[in-house]
């Protein structure tokens, strides 16, 4: 299937990826559109003109709204989408509705309802045991039993570009006697993948495995921003908080499930094999690549694929003890990383706990440092498609 | 003062009270009402009636509106309130607008914004210390210097009343080699105090001790329901996640700061001394008395005066990072337990992790048990006044 958009055939953002965003531009009120090529379909007046019964969806400051339709409206307004942009006859009604990239801002496409966070690399939690805890067990009983989570700070989730101000806090070096107050010195990023609910469920019932493309609408990158000096201080026995909490950055784009029909892969394996709840046919993995790049360079190249858990036994997992959904809520994969070192989705642990430097003598984050998060996967039409990018600059502690 | 309306002079719910909820009635939308006595005051009608440029916030359902108010609109709604329901001359156009208890269904007041609970009752977190891990120091070395903390699920926070559906979930015996899914087996309660944010604050920012009236809106009660084996076995390395995720009640009334102007109190002793950012004028305890009903039995009485770290410390240390808040964020305090047996908030302390059996032959939940907690506090009346009761049935695995 060919678009008729000019330079959008053979891109990252060809016709089989078509993610959503919300933009504005001046004077105007913010609103739904989705990306072709270097260029965002303004929605809510095709759909207006077309007579679209849901078209106030598009007409929307978030995301939330269209996601909430269901997976059958999904699919049916990607399709939709998908003979606008690829039928020649369309194409008087639809070109005066695409903008250049460069001429809307594009702002945080969810209002995002709970956020948490799992810890489902095998690498990641083996090397952070092994820094943290180097005289223990690096990988702790439960990790091989459960997709170990907890929740983050839903109100600090901000979109790709937003600076990120260095915290301060209290952090105490092993060696010191007592805490002191200041600016996080261990400041670092985790390189990560977010899935974003669309269905919501009920309190009391929880959601299958195999339920998974039934809640959850799309994807986004996601960098949790993390003060590991505040972390190591304040984590017993209650887990991260102040640690985590001052920002997580994610993409301005949401990726649909249906862009990645072709992206599926086996997990690497699981030993032991977990209890029947985690268990189902969709408890499989996702062929996406990261590239994580501090000022311009790529200093590692995480690879979804070499995730122990899926993101299906993650949402089984969080509502087996019947915690409802919302629409909005968002849970991310944990800190991406491969097996070797230039796969590591941290500073934590590419400088392993700061004692290695890379990339030219870096170990964790200073001032004026810029992070950007890529991501790629095999999309359905035999090229490769891009997920949405993640960058934030930091700026020095007020 | 008095207050005109019949029944409520004496009453924990005086004219020094004032308590805001959200009600319904068949047919009708919800709405925001304040309790006089064992009456709602129905306030949208009224304030429309004396052309209250704020009347809209009360034909809301969710208290979020009003609170983002901030704190000025706040008093002077108060002032207007206490105007109405003393001055015999508005007596006429109040009280057909004065709907008893009875006749109206009460919802969950807040729409929750991020829901943080903390861990403040020194010695609730020894006792658990002493129970969960009893070969190792009960304290852990930060407790004394910041408020310990944890961001739960605002989506499965629910109002008084609620059904609690006994979850589900992994958990393993210390001596089982491997763990099994199935019912809690250790459901349990925790009675806490709640705190709601009304006015926001700027990401990157922090809040100081001092400011903690020019955020706060008011106080519910809050039972944090607890599932020990499923929290035991989940809760290395990032803190309690479904052990507690699947219900936390509050209550319908939140009760406003104003009402607790006589029920501040000095500390029991912070000892070491804080650092600076935990320090300040506001850092008082409130003298408010809490009762746990078990099944129409008074089991405990704990006193909320006796918590290590106040309120506003909690608001401090939330904010340090730059953590923005948002209108209707709700930070808790932790367990509230005193240094007398028969003060304690949880069950698990209560029956010393299920081995000394309590309240008749009671260690922790049984399906249709009753939990209901009271609280109240010294009026600026001289007499005392009730903060909103949390109820909840436990109702059997599904």
């Amino acid at each position: 299937m060919n678009t008729w958009v000019e330079g959008a055939a053979g891109s990252l953002f060809d016709i089989d990826n078509l993610p959503y965003g919300v933009f504005s531009r001046p004077g105007e009120e913010p609103r739904v559109g989705v990306r072709i090529g270097d260029q965002v379909l303004d929605l809510a007046p095709v759909a207006a003109a077309e007579m679209l019964d849901v078209h106030h969806v598009f007409e929307e400051p978030t995301l939330n709204p269209l996601m909430a339709e269901g997976p059958q409206v999904a699919a049916s307004i990607r399709r939709w989408i998908t003979g606008l942009l690829t039928d020649e006859t369309e194409r008087g009604l639809v070109e005066p509705h695409l903008l250049p990239l460069a001429e809307v801002e594009l702002l945080l496409p969810v209002e995002v309802a709970d956020y948490v966070d799992f810890y489902c690399s095998l690498e990641h939690a083996t090397n952070v045991g092994r820094i943290f805890r180097p005289d223990a067990e690096a990988l702790l009983p439960n990790w091989r039993h459960l997709p170990v989570g907890y929740h983050g700070r839903a109100g600090t989730v901000v979109a790709s570009g937003t600076e990120v101000v260095r915290p301060s806090g209290q952090r105490k070096p092993p060696e010191a006697d007592a805490p002191t107050y200041g600016p996080s010195a261990r400041l670092d990023i985790e390189a990560e993948l977010g899935f974003v609910v669309g269905t919501p469920s009920a309190l009391g019932h929880r959601v299958g495995v195999d339920d998974v493309a039934g809640h959850v609408f799309g994807l986004v990158g996601l960098n949790d921003w993390s003060a590991r000096d505040i972390q190591a201080w304040e984590y017993v026995p209650l887990g991260p908080f102040l640690g985590k909490s001052f920002a997580t950055s994610i993409s301005h784009w949401v990726t649909p499930l249906a862009a990645l029909d072709a992206a599926w892969v086996d997990l690497p394996g699981q030993d032991p094999a977990p209890l029947p709840y985690l268990q189902g046919s969709a408890a499989r993995g996702l062929d996406i690549d990261i590239e994580v790049e501090l000022n311009g360079e790529v200093v590692s190249r995480p690879p979804y694929a070499s995730m122990y858990w899926s993101p299906a036994q993650m949402l089984a997992h969080m509502t087996v003890n019947g915690a409802s959904l919302r629409t909005g809520d968002l849970f991310a994969s944990g800190t991406v990383s491969g097996a070797e070192r230039e796969q590591r989705g941290s500073f934590l642990e590419l400088s392993w706990g700061g004692k290695e430097p890379f990339a030219g003598g870096h170990t964790f984050l200073e001032d004026g440092d810029e992070v950007v998060l890529r991501y790629t996967a095999p999309g359905t039409g035999g090229g490769r498609i891009a997920l949405g990018e993640v960058a934030g600059t930091v700026v020095p502690a007020r």
